[in-house]
Formats: structure tokens, sequence, C-alpha cells
């Protein structure tokens, strides 16, 4: 018999190009099914139901629901809370018997899922029926058991075109410019600057080198491949992992003895692409660029990947199948069937097992000397990039869309 | 009596993601009259014909020369480097001779329109008959006698859309990201960072505060504008252009006294971002992320306004109808007619004229509090935003063009 009652969504952890597709393909597909009666989002995460700030998706424009695949971030609002207690999963699991949540969708990362089993286990100890299904999200790259995860295709086939078109400013510009350095998104894993490696096309194309933070930092081979590379093309372009670090295990950014704190004392962050400037500058005495893209790269929607978008959504869609026909306690996820030409078919995984599990960037995918990725990798990451996802375009520039919040008050 | 013999183009200076448009415009001009005999490129401007490292753009493939205003950057190659004495120019005039360049293009900013001013009266003096024409170029609109220079409305419509994009990042994560910096380019003049206020559509979108070179920097203002922006919507968006000064007329990124070199000794250059990150996170007690977009945002050519690549085309077009028609030391410039409909013509103006002057952002397009900028200044520079540019995809990425570079040797 159908479950009747509301439906909740929710958005967590750092924003990607296509985390609200995710939630139009949930919305669109709640609506079709009838026991499925209020559609509410948290807003800014679970936060959202812990402090009750939650709004109804009924009441929100069509247009604003539609828009939701062209507009980048977090359309719910997000945040990077952490459930820390049990009490607090008993609180969340209060307020949605309050509110009669009978499905409740989070799309998110290992923590995510990790606070939707918990929820999801909680109630079945309260015979309380409830579908609690996860959408897959993170630019990282590293969720287990799932082939990729929505968010990573448009990182790197934003990055990479960054990557492009900043190397053909140092290839105009080599004779004062020389080197560029571009410091790519990751902490733990180098799912993101490996992505880069797809705009080198020919050994002259930018990037030349990548630094990965599975391959400890060695200041002298790095300096020698450098040269080395001056030496062919009278220019380098690296793209730099936040997450490189030394051979001790500490980030590259962190700046520790040699490379201080800042003049306000703070730990320099965000300081792996300076590092590597300076360690140009000093040991390969060529002046050297850098670029930190930032938040930048995780929202570039105006140039997403349309396989990207359409994957998310569908990923969204089929948590809200899944739930409907009485599964609860999975996470979506996209199996491979082939690269080429390339297919997926949507599978699950249990919360628990992605909420443990991480997924590395295999070993064997990066070249020997450790400053590039192998063929496998980019018949890997190739098809992820495909197609322009379309965006409405509004006196010259993308038109992104931005809820009204209805709140509900109970 | 028509002028026959050789023409060679250069590009100077910084690249930008329309530069190459105006040599498309050029050599198609040029291919169309039978008087200019071979078209050659300078390698890496001026440079170019110092070193005599000249090539053959007639062997160029046809859809290399069709892909120019589809490829950023500088694809004839770029320098900075400045003409400085007499005995430099007598070389250039003396090299143009042995190739018989009777038609000379020099795509660039100030400095490169005096060093064809110079070629150009050395010529008159030495009797030598020779049509010398300049081409605006730079993304800092700061060139004088023209209402803007290509360049300028792409890089503006990307950075605009980079700031938009980071504000709905900001606008999800601000529980955590509170404020976000983003750094503009433009040592000199605020066109850029100014530029960015086309994405604030309204009051809530980014950005919130632009910090401008022509607004001496105050610390303590700027930390009330902070405050009040948060009060308001519990974020901030901040563009920093990197021209950004202290009252005392040094650049707030050059980090003096309290906020001093980097652990190698180096001035902390491109740190205008971090020097407001770091006064956020002191005075305000918020997280600030800072983004440095460097290059990238003068070459996004996947994103590029077509007025822009159109209006630079027509630039390298006019240059050789007007050089052709025997008119010589001028830049090309473009007059306004009209706002709206957006309607230019194009004019010209001497080469020493614009040698020796520039183009301030106009301080009446300044708020009052120095901390945006007016209505006046958003109806200057929509027009120049309009039309996304079309680029060739290659398996999901852009395909930018590179010459063979068939070297001249006489």
């Amino acid at each position: 018999m159908a479950l009747e009652g509301n439906m909740i969504i929710a958005q967590s952890g750092g924003p990607t190009t296509v985390i609200n597709a995710g939630v139009q393909g949930a919305v669109e597909e709640a609506m079709k099914h009838s026991e499925i009666k209020e559609i509410y989002a948290a807003h800014n995460s679970i936060l959202g139901v812990l402090k009750e700030e939650i709004f109804d998706l009924r009441k929100e424009d069509i247009e604003d629901i539609k828009g939701l695949s062209m507009t980048p971030a977090a359309a719910l609002g997000s945040s990077r809370y952490k459930i820390k207690t049990e009490e607090e999963i008993k609180k969340i699991f209060n307020i949605f018997k309050k509110y009669n949540i009978r499905y409740f969708f989070y799309s998110g990362g290992n923590d995510s899922m990790d606070t939707a089993d918990k929820i999801n286990k909680l109630a079945a100890e309260e015979n309380y029926d409830i579908r609690v299904m996860g959408i897959p999200k993170t630019i990282d790259n590293d969720l287990a058991h799932t082939d990729h995860t929505p968010g990573y295709g448009s990182v790197i086939k934003y990055l990479s075109t960054m990557v492009m078109e900043a190397g053909k400013d140092t290839e105009a510009m080599y004779t004062i410019d020389t080197v560029n350095i571009i410091e790519a998104m990751g902490r733990n894993a180098g799912w993101i600057a490996a992505g880069t490696a797809l705009a080198h096309r020919t050994e002259e194309d930018a990037p030349h080198i990548i630094l990965l933070p599975e391959v400890p930092f060695n200041r002298e081979r790095f300096v020698d491949k450098v040269k080395e590379t001056l030496d062919k093309f009278k220019r380098a372009v690296i793209v730099v992992s936040e997450g490189t670090k030394h051979p001790d295990g500490t980030y590259i950014a962190e700046q520790k003895g040699e490379f201080s704190k800042d003049s306000f004392g703070h730990k320099q962050l965000g300081g792996a692409a300076l590092f590597i400037k300076n360690i140009i500058e000093t040991d390969v005495k060529v002046k050297a660029r850098f670029a930190i893209p930032s938040t930048i790269q995780r929202t570039g929607m105006h140039f997403a990947s349309k396989t990207d978008v359409d994957e998310a959504y569908l990923a969204g869609k089929s948590a809200v199948q899944k739930a409907v026909e009485g599964v609860s306690g999975y996470m979506i996820t996209f199996k491979r069937v082939s690269d080429n030409p390339y297919k997926i078919e949507i599978d699950m995984a249990k919360l628990s097992d992605v909420a443990n599990d991480e997924k590395p960037l295999p070993e064997e995918w990066i070249t020997e000397d450790g400053f590039f990725v192998t063929k496998d990798f980019y018949n890997y990451a190739l098809p992820l990039i495909q197609g322009e996802a379309p965006i409405r375009i509004k006196d010259g520039l993308p038109s992104y869309i931005r809820f009204k919040k209805h709140w509900v008050k109970l």
C-alpha cells in the first residue's frame, strides 16, 4: 500500500553546479505521486530541520522549479553543519513526526549519508514508516559505490576550460609571464586537479604539470620537471591541488616553517598556488603568476556539462521513484556500463556503506613521474563533460532563480 | 594610386578575449586588396620585428584564420616589451624597409600607439611611404578618445558571471562562508571592478561592495559597510580591484608595514584579496573566502560578449580599410551614437593623442559612499556585454586555434 504523507528535501555541504538539478528531478517526480502530499525544503541542510526553517516548494513558481537545473549552488540553502549527538537525531526524528514527513531526500556526501542513515535506523526502531533516500553530491568525486558523483563532470569541464584559456594567455605572454599556476579544489583527493588533464590535447597544451594530493611533494623533482617543461615549450602551466602535501603529510598550503603565517598571524590557507609560485621564482628564477578560482570553479553553470546536469536530475528523480516503490536507507548510484558509447545505469548503495567509505583516485591512473594522469583516467573522465547545459540569459548575463521561501508554520 | 607592398600585424601587451578577432578582421580585409601582397605577423609584438621573428599568415590554414575570433589571448604572440631608444625605432624601420612593409597594424594600448606613432613619423621624415594604423586593445578600458576598447566588454561579462555564480555559492553557504572576496584586474583604473556591478540586479545580488582604485581605502568605513551588508543579507560578496590603494597612494596589495612580505622575502603581489580577507577576519570576525581569477578573467572566450567580438573584428577590418584609403598615424576608435538602441560609429584618433592620454572612470559614476557605481555606469556598460560569441567545441571543451607559424626567411 502506498505510504501517504509529506516529503522534505535538503542539500548539504559545498555547493555544486548541478545539485539543484537533483532537487528539480526529485520535486518534479514527487508531483506525479498523489501519496506525496506536501513538498517541503529544509533551509540550509539539516539545520533547517533542527531550527524548523522549512519552506513550501509547492508554493514556488513553476518557472523557478524549472529553473533549478539552470541555477548553480544550492537553492534550498546549504551548510556544513554536522550532526554530533544522538539527541540531535532524535530531535530531527521528532520534527519529522510533527510535520508528518514520510519521505526524506538528502543530497550530500559521506556525512550527510551518515545522518540520513541514522534517521532511517531510528525510525525503524520506533516503527515510524518513512522512506529515506540519499542523492549523491560532491565535486570531489570521492563517494564510494558510485562510478562518479553529480557535480564532478561540471567542475572539471569548467576548470579544464579555465586552464585551457589561461594556458593560451601564458602561451602568448611567455616572455614575461613564463609560468602560470592554477589552484584546484580537492582537499583529500586529486580528482578535480586530475580532471584538468582533459585540456591537454597535445604535448604543448596546458596543463603541463599536475600536482596531486596522492603524490608527496618533492621540491627538487618538481623544479626539474618545471625546467624540463620550460626547455621544451618556453612556458609551463601548472595545476596544483589545494590538497597537495609534503612527504610528512602536512599540506603545502599550510606554509609551516620557512613558509610562515601571514602578518595577521593567520595560517595561510588557499596558499598552495602561492607556495608553488614562490618556489618557482626562487629555484627556477622566472616569473610565475597564479590564479585561485576558489568557489567559482564549482558554480560554473554558464558552461556546465549537460551530461552532468541530466544525470543529477536523473539521480533526484530516481531517488523519489525508489522511495515510492518502498525502498529506504539507500543512496542512488551510477553504474557505468560502457565508456564508448558512454552508458550508465541507476543503481543503489546502502547509506551506511557510502558513509564509511571513500573512493581515492586510482594510483594506476597517475603517471610514473607523478606529474600527470594516464589515458585510463582520460577515458574515465571524458564522457562526464560532454554537452553544454542550457541556461537562461537576461541582458547578457545568466539569469538564476531564487526561491521566495514561503515558510511553513505548524 | 594604390600603395603596393607587404603588410605586418602585431599584438602587444596583456591578452584579451577578442584581440584575435581584430587580427581576423584585418587579415580578411587585407585579402580583399590586391595592393597588399604578403601578410606577415610579428611574433610576440614588436619584439618579433626587432628579432626578425616574422611568420606568414597567408600560409596558415583558412580554418585557423576563421578560428581567430573564436580563440582568446594572442595568436600572434604578445609581450610587454617597451621600445626604449631611437635606435630601436630606426632598427624597426630598417627591417620594415628590408621586408618592404607598407602596411603596419599594431593592436595594443598607449605604449604600442606611441611606438606606432614614432615609426610613422620616422618613415615620413625618411620619405618612406607606409600606412601605420592602431587597433585599440585593452581589458582596462582606459584608452582615451574612444568610447570603450575591444576586450573590455568580454572581461566584464565573464567576471560579472563569475561574481554572480560565486555569489550564489555564498548565498547557499553563508552560515560558514559568510564573506567572499573576488579580486578584479585593473592596476590603474576601476573599469573592470566596476563592471561586475552588472551582476547586481537586485539589492540582494552580488556584488554588494566594490573597492575601486579611485577611492582611497578606509579600513573603518569599509568594515562598517561590511557589517551593514551582513545585517541586511547575512552575507557579503566583495569585489576588490587589484589597484585599490591606501590614502597615501600605495597599493593595498603591497602589504607594507603590518602586512609584510612573504616568507621568501618577496613582495606579496596579487594580494589585494588576501589583505581584505585578513581585515574581515580580524575586524568583523567572520570567515572570508577569496578568489583570484587572474588571467582567467581576460581569456573567457567560452562566454565572451558577441558585441565585443564583433566590434573587435570591425576595428581590425576598419584599420585596413582606412590604410588602403591612404590614412596613416591613427588609431581606430568607437564613437557611441546612442545607448538604447546601442549604436556606435567607427572614428579615428591620432596615435600621438592616444599615446599621451588616458580615460579614467568618471568620478560621478561612483556612488557617494564610494562602494559602488551608479545607474549611469550601468547604462554605459550594459550594451557592451550583449550576446554570446560562438566558439568551436570538441569533446566537451573549447577548441582554440594555434598557428603553424611558417617563418619568413629573407
